[in-house]
């Protein structure tokens, strides 16, 4: 199988370093660098910054922000044969599937839930997807070849497959990753002098705050994107946090406790617990 | 040393179970499954609910949520001669400190900066503290042998000691510790129906969600005690989130990439980052 992979960063080197060896692999990226890298590293057979090098592709992911996949599709089918497979890698799915499908039925959108606060060439990694999900959110017309092929993407890369509306898809990653990232960006709004009692920090520190860390052009995107859903879950956050707040300045200890309980059990029964 | 723990919870058995074999340990707990368990363990030399236990210590560990440590410690200092020091491990200091000095001179409040989302006897470790820290926080009049006894303490178990005034104690923690517990805390408000996607949680949910499991009680002490300083960050939160909000709804794509990229380099800042 012949695959392009449209941007070489943290999500596009990955894929390549999962199919070494498994497919004919040419990489598509505006930064010489990561072509460059991705040759002499033996993960791209060949690689330019054209769009016109995916030509004789079975299959092209898109693997870039948000903002520049419905672009980047749209400038790829001039290229492509008719009924070649292009699918994408990002975190909000119902813009970028109506309006690339509607030039190019044979579009499949995908979302691996995989990342990490790093981006990137030099931050991928050959198991970033073993053992994940990867959301593939065909529209009620797609072909079945097409969600096939690009199952088998995934599933050689490691991941197991699921699927889901666009519109779905970005209603529940509103409340699954796109909240989540856009608190912990806000939290440092408080971090700004934590420098000198950094030796303080415990792993609920870290933890809560590894996301903020993460690119801001392809948060702004995601953010931008799916604004529609992210927006009532801002106000949802913003009724719940002045609730809490008016609890504890009003001493109303019992209703706190009965509160935090709710929300730990919301908490644990989310996760298998031991005991 | 014969050294007295008050309440064997998380962090009292992890401080049984990190000392065991370096002292003469005595426990005392109302839950007198704890103690059964901590004498069956090998962790307690004796142990039985009444504070009258404490008589004969070289010192005294209060491992008790927030709410109960100043009436423990005033309740023991019936059955310790002077100068017996005592030591608790809550997550605030100042009103603590404050209350208990006025009474006993030889108090010296601590907090390990350790901890888990899960509470009691059974979550216990022996290397809970290792490789940590632990914070004192000694007041301007404290006697500098009550310092080295709970310094020892902490060394014994494998964490590292730093004294801060408990003002300077509990307005850093607000920021680090418990403003995040709190975020995440409501951030489960709007997790109550996510339990038929949870294949989708990726390790950014896992990540910013894992606090919220954390014990009711011991975070409601913590946010009263604390309230003073929580409150104005609280509401620096608010009026951050309201600002980010208002630059999606608007369409302010420039300003919200800005804005991102701040976030980003603070939470790199705080961290040791490769590259």
């Amino acid at each position: 199988m012949k695959i392009t992979i449209v941007g070489l960063g943290l999500i596009g080197a990955s894929i390549a370093r999962a199919l070494q060896g498994k497919a004919y692999l040419t990489g598509i990226d505006t930064n010489t660098d990561s072509i460059k890298k991705g040759l002499k590293d033996g993960i791209i057979v060949e690689g330019d910054h054209s769009l016109s090098l995916a030509a004789t592709s079975d299959l092209v992911v898109i693997a870039l922000p948000v903002g520049e996949i419905v672009e980047t599709a749209l400038g790829l089918i001039d290229h492509l044969k008719r009924g070649t497979v292009i699918t994408d890698t990002g975190s909000t799915k119902s813009h970028i599937v109506s309006r690339v499908i509607a030039s190019w039925p044979w579009f499949v959108g995908s979302h691996p839930i995989a990342g990490s606060e790093f981006s990137g060439y030099d931050a991928a990694r050959a198991d970033l997807f073993r053992s994940g999900v990867s959301v593939i959110t065909p529209s009620a017309s797609t072909e079945g070849y097409c969600i096939e092929v690009v199952k088998r993407l995934w599933q050689m890369c490691g991941a197991q497959t699921f699927e889901m509306s666009p519109e779905k898809h970005d209603a529940v990653m509103a409340s699954i990753s796109h909240l989540p990232h856009l608190l912990s960006f806000v939290f440092m709004h408080l971090a700004r002098d934590l420098n000198n009692v950094s030796n303080l920090f415990g792993k609920a520190f870290t933890d809560f705050t590894r996301i903020a860390g993460s690119d801001p052009v392809i948060w702004r995107d995601i953010f931008m994107d799916n604004k529609q859903h992210i927006m009532p879950r801002i106000e949802q956050y913003l009724q719940a946090l002045k609730h809490i707040q008016s609890l504890i300045a009003d001493n109303r200890e019992q209703e706190l406790e009965e509160l935090l309980r709710v929300y730990m059990k919301t908490r644990r029964s989310l996760y298998e617990y031991p005991g």
